[in-house]
């Protein structure tokens, strides 16, 4: 092959098989996908070592696309429980897998979940260096970190998070202009925790070239991660948030440069109404670079419901120009997330997602919802289940309240206005 | 008493002590209040019978309001169970219950709500006239609706739904530009009914005035119906919805000439893009009365979901200036509510409204966040749990997963961020 990366073939005009099954899949050109690509405006996170991928792209002008995080940790060490969790996420429609194992048996896992996803599959290397090289994390070298890069890239991770844009200036911003909740990315705090101990610049930051070349070789897109992510809605859209999103802006030009691909991550909690600049800030700073976001959540006051803090963010986030949702569930500040909050966190992410590829006119996407209509306006309940985005609860719901006309509902029996506009 | 109603009041500059009760509730000055209501900007629904109101108001510069639907129909006819609703609903700081009875005893069952209830009380005449006067829809004539007017309004009804702003050139509409779902207000169908079998035009909008005269002198404020609110987000923004719309501008300026209070209904399933002209046109075209909506749902896909797709929809709409949210539940196009699927209606609302506070700057709303997430920073669960908008949950989520740290929790547990950065 005289290509390394779905980027470098891009932009040499190569097409290649993966642009070929994402295109399809979406239902635009080739020649769009590609260019698209070339620009750094898509993203086709395809590892050369994923077998069982089914590769989709991430960018301008696709369908919103949406992320599960599961894995194994000390706290929840059942490989078989997450698996489960696997096959149910593929099932219910998830875009891609982020396998944010800790501890244990990551590698085993990672390669298991590697074997069978269509899905594309992420990772944060640093979520897993202490678990994986068993150490403290100050010990760490940054060989070492380098080290587990490459694992997870030769392992075929399709996207890692990779937190390049904190600093050792970011701590002293913190002193400058403190914050309610300082840090609350998992990787920034550790690598935080890295500089102090060590006295040294972050090792991604610092090596960000070497880390490059192995995404280069394997095809691993970039997902740089927001290590400086507001994790209370007074954090949003502060100085400490934006200098790093200037420094991931650099970043991708510098990757951009070697051919790697790269999704920018984004916030957060955040106010509604802020929003939309922020996607505006971050198309802007990153070049157009694919813009994932965590959320944003539009409030902190709802533990337990933070999948719907995050559907009203993130669906206003991706008509605005968001590309990738990654779901929150009702667990989030909580606990891990069992089977039926993952199930949740994914409905509610599919419905923003699917609400915003309304508001952004992609063709097709209301066809959906014309169909449902259509069969909601001739009351014809078999069809509104096939239709529904979990036909099993909506089924179960209208059978544990059995109306007294059989066309109707419990909510407007006789008064059901569709039946009596049909029968006028 | 020199006035009739709360707007006549104002607009004399008399200080009533239901605006004394709102004004202290809302945390603003009287006389900003006063002017609202002056202005039509704000209604203060108040009926002199209810004696058990605690008076609230709605409309701009206000908290953003939520409204719970209830009541007893032929496939739900259990007082009992009905009024530990009203009671959940009153505890879980509903501000408006609209009572929707339409079979059975209901004017005990509304007479029963309207004796305990410290939250103002709505109900739809129209869906209560058939039950009320066990007769068929089309003989009823038009002093026997108005007779069930003015019983609600003897009663004590705070706000009543009245879908004046239909009418028989709705029909024509209908049929010059057809909608996929028609007509989806189970009034609407009513009255669309009501008109075709005795080829007579609206009642409520022929007589009007009969209308407003009951209103001034119970001091009820009008909730005007949006009988052609899209019920697909394909007929969203259409000629029929506008035209209604027109209507209601038009019939607002009467209501005020005779000192009624007005309130304005509004959509419906609408796709993202287009709710914040919706709320612009809503404010221009009936001269910046309160807006009411349901919803808007973004999507006609998740039946089960519904209190998510108007979550975001809420949201938007409150922040671009909708003051109301009518609550919907997950049972929304396939059953009459549970107790549960109340509840969680009235979260999603809940949370919607108050992310809506949020973005418009409403002094004050985000204290609540800030408070919450100080105590996350300082991982002091014990008050995160009783700030959480529903602290049951949070402490069970939490309680059935037990972290090996016992500050963190199990979603990040030794490598939680918040820890990370406060031990460094």
């Amino acid at each position: 092959m005289n290509y390394k990366t779905q980027r470098e073939a891009a932009r040499k005009g190569i097409e290649t098989p993966e642009m070929k099954k994402a295109a399809e899949k979406e239902g635009v050109e080739l020649k769009y996908l590609q260019e698209g690509l070339a620009a750094g405006k898509i993203a086709l996170p395809a590892n050369r070592n994923h077998l069982s991928l089914q590769a989709a792209a991430i960018g301008a002008g696709l369908k919103t696309k949406i992320n599960v995080n599961l894995g194994i940790s000390r706290d929840c060490s059942n490989m078989e429980e997450e698996m489960r969790k696997v096959e149910k996420a593929l099932e219910m429609q998830a875009d891609a897998i982020m396998d944010l194992s800790c501890h244990g048996k990551t590698q085993e896992f990672r390669k298991a979940l590697l074997a069978i996803s269509p899905a594309m599959i992420g990772t944060v290397p640093v979520y897993d260096a202490m678990g994986f090289l068993e150490k403290e994390l100050s010990e760490i070298t940054v060989a070492e970190f380098l080290q587990v890069v490459e694992t997870h890239a030769r392992d075929g991770v399709d996207f890692m998070t990779i937190h390049a844009g904190i600093r050792r200036t970011t701590l002293e911003r913190l002193r400058k202009t403190p914050r309610l909740t300082s840090i609350v990315s998992r990787g920034g705090a550790l690598l935080c925790t890295w500089m102090e101990r060590n006295k040294a610049e972050n090792p991604f930051y610092q090596y960000f070239d070497e880390v490059l070349d192995i995404c280069r070789e394997y095809d691993v897109t970039l997902s740089l991660g927001d290590a400086c992510r507001p994790g209370s809605i007074n954090d949003a859209s502060d100085a400490c948030q934006l200098e790093e999103l200037i420094t991931l802006g650099d970043l991708t030009l510098r990757a951009w440069e070697k051919d790697v691909q790269v999704i920018i991550e984004g916030p957060g909690h955040m106010p509604l109404n802020e929003i939309e600049a922020n996607v505006l800030l971050q198309k802007k700073l990153c070049h157009s670079a694919p813009f994932y976001v965590l959320g944003p959540l539009v409030s902190d006051i709802a533990p337990g419901y933070d999948h719907i803090t995050s559907a009203i963010g993130g669906a206003i986030a991706a008509a605005a120009g968001a590309d990738f949702l990654c779901y929150v569930t009702p667990a989030e500040h909580l606990r891990l997330p069992s089977l039926e909050d993952m199930a949740e966190g994914i409905i509610a992410a599919r419905i923003a997602a699917h609400a915003a590829d309304i508001a952004k006119g992609l063709p097709g996407a209301s066809e959906w919802d014309w169909q449902m209509s259509k069969a909601r306006a001739e009351l014809d309940w078999e069809s509104m289940f096939k239709l529904a985005i979990d036909p099993e609860k909506a089924r179960r719901y209208r059978a544990e309240s059995s109306p007294e006309l059989e066309d109707s509902c419990t909510m407007c029996g006789q008064s059901c206005a569709l039946r009596n506009m049909k029968n006028l």
